[in-house]
């Protein structure tokens, strides 16, 4: 897929402290907490005495990403975002990451550059410092691995087990747009597949397509909770799907959970698209995955802080866990939560 | 490799969640440090006001090692001592680490419960906790991506930039002999493929094999400089041999070095195996890698309290940056030091 670039430089040309060097000569240090970045043995941060989180993710091609349809600027961009969700699901403040990138020789140095490019632009849009990483070659494929690591008082961490029954389930930003996204992306690949002339027009889905290829982790909502002066009792991000993620508060928690279909925040874009390729968007929300948005639970006596706020929606809310763990849909049926939590193992996308 | 097992899941039965939670199931924590280790999207840490250092590596199969001599649960164990020994060489305690794997459908469960197996011994000797990871699947072959963790007060930590001219330089146990493990392995290999029936006799090559198959990283010797009141002035590890690692403690500290060829510390074991393949022993420590020892610096005021420890050798002094680095033999003969440090570009272990 690089071929027809004009400038191709084998990775070996550069070997593995010339391409480190050359790769991360733009990172620059923001954060106070960072003493010694890149070019030691190891990065030396300080906290003082905060909490430090840390959190690490890896992706596979052919099995988190496909890159006939995401741009390795993209796809670098994304794997940041992948890592910081986690450290903003904790209530944290994300300061740093580590990358460590394994790259057949099928990658020139150029197609390296450009995943160094748009994870340099998200280390710069979300403020973070790029201490480290590895390298290296693979005999196929790229991998990519990330840690990324956060501060927060230790009064401010929140994990997946303090939800208490009657809490409010809150949900941040919108659901389902992702995986429509990647619907729409895999649709245009075998059309092009058919006739490689084509030229998709992707206008008409441009938020959903955005949402799959270039995700934003929610930096925003620690800070917001702050400023609204709303401790969560619970968090969790959202990246396997809405019920993958309830069950995983409510095991956590010890608690059961009622969600409210017709809570579940969807943008219109996605309602027509689900019309369109005639899936459920209620499913779509609940199964689809690598939304990126944060699910937390509040105490009651939160509700008036959050109810005005664009960027929350109260879904449903806590119950004693032997209630269990239900939707209770438009027609006030109610049916059983259950996992179908994102499985690499089996759901791995095609290979090519 | 795994097909005579008679036990033998796939990895897709237990799901991606199921196997995290029954390969972590052995693991506890032990550092104070530790608030919350793996379950919660990601890990709290906490070290007061103690510098943390933090480092990664990845490791590919076919490109880092080759599963046909090197069995799984030592792999884990190595991938650990590859990262803990460069939080060592920051002349800090290692704490904590991160796992993450992508493994292909060829590895059933039980191959990786092998490699955790690896890592959980990895983990009790060297008293660190396993606090995340990630478990997915690849296309082909296995991943190893490791994060470790550490901390020391902000007055211990070493980097490689602070040699001055006349600081003499020491190293730790011997040099050459994982190398030279390779080498013994490798030929093995090959009498392997002509004859499947040989039994190799690896008795008179125990301790080289094992440098190779199961090197130990210098948790020691953080807390023998500080019994010894003998603060380093610069400090890495000896993963790509004794030359590279002396120009990049010389040219980040602005200094130039003089290295002993009789200094060197050498196995007997080693030597007698280079004269067996007729390969220079001091060629092999400068140039063989993956010993794992520590390179430091210390100012000559500090010799009298190290000059009696068997663990330290004292193999040559830095000088000023204009004199250049450069290997004295033992004909006085004055050789400049020259990189051959190790590129996975280029030096990739053959596929198979």
């Amino acid at each position: 897929m690089f071929d027809n670039k004009e400038s191709r430089t084998s990775l070996s040309e550069l070997g593995e402290f010339g391409l480190i060097d050359h790769l991360t000569k733009f990172f620059d240090i923001k954060q106070t907490s960072t003493k010694i970045g890149i070019g030691d043995d190891a990065a030396v941060l300080n906290f003082e005495n905060d909490e430090v989180v840390i959190t690490t993710d890896m992706l596979v091609e052919g099995v988190h990403f496909d890159l006939s349809f995401m741009p390795l600027k993209h796809l670098g961009y994304k794997a940041i975002m992948v890592n910081l969700s986690d450290v903003y699901a904790m209530n944290a403040e994300a300061t740093q990451v580590t990358v460590s990138i394994a790259a057949s020789n099928r990658f020139p140095v150029e197609a390296l550059e450009e995943l160094y490019a748009g994870i340099l632009l998200a280390s710069k849009t979300y403020n973070i410092d790029v201490v480290g990483g590895d390298t290296t070659s693979s005999t196929s494929g790229l991998v990519i691995s990330i840690t990324a690591i956060g501060r927060a008082k230790k009064e401010a961490i929140t994990t997946r087990s303090g939800a208490k029954p009657n809490d409010l389930l809150v949900v941040t930003g919108d659901l389902g747009a992702a995986y429509m996204g990647l619907q729409v992306l895999e649709r245009e690949k075998q059309v092009f597949k058919v006739n490689p002339n084509s030229q998709p027009d992707l206008e008409p889905y441009t938020y959903i397509v955005e949402r799959q290829l270039k995700p934003e982790a929610r930096k925003d909502i620690p800070g917001l909770l702050k400023a609204l002066e709303v401790q969560p009792t619970s968090m969790i991000d959202i990246s396997d799907g809405l019920s993958s993620e309830i069950i995983h508060l409510c095991k956590n928690s010890k608690v059961g959970a009622n969600l409210f279909e017709e809570k579940i925040p969807l943008d219109p874009a996605v309602i027509s698209v689900c019309e369109e390729f005639n899936i459920d968007s209620t499913t779509v929300s609940l199964s689809g995955g690598e939304d990126y948005e944060l699910l937390f639970t509040i105490d009651q006596k939160d509700f008036e802080k959050i109810k005005a706020n664009p960027n929350l929606t109260v879904i449903g809310h806590m119950t004693e866990e032997h209630e269990g763990m239900h939707l209770i849909t438009r027609a006030n049926q109610k049916i059983p939560i259950q996992s179908r939590g994102w499985n690499s193992f089996t759901d791995a996308k095609d290979e090519e």
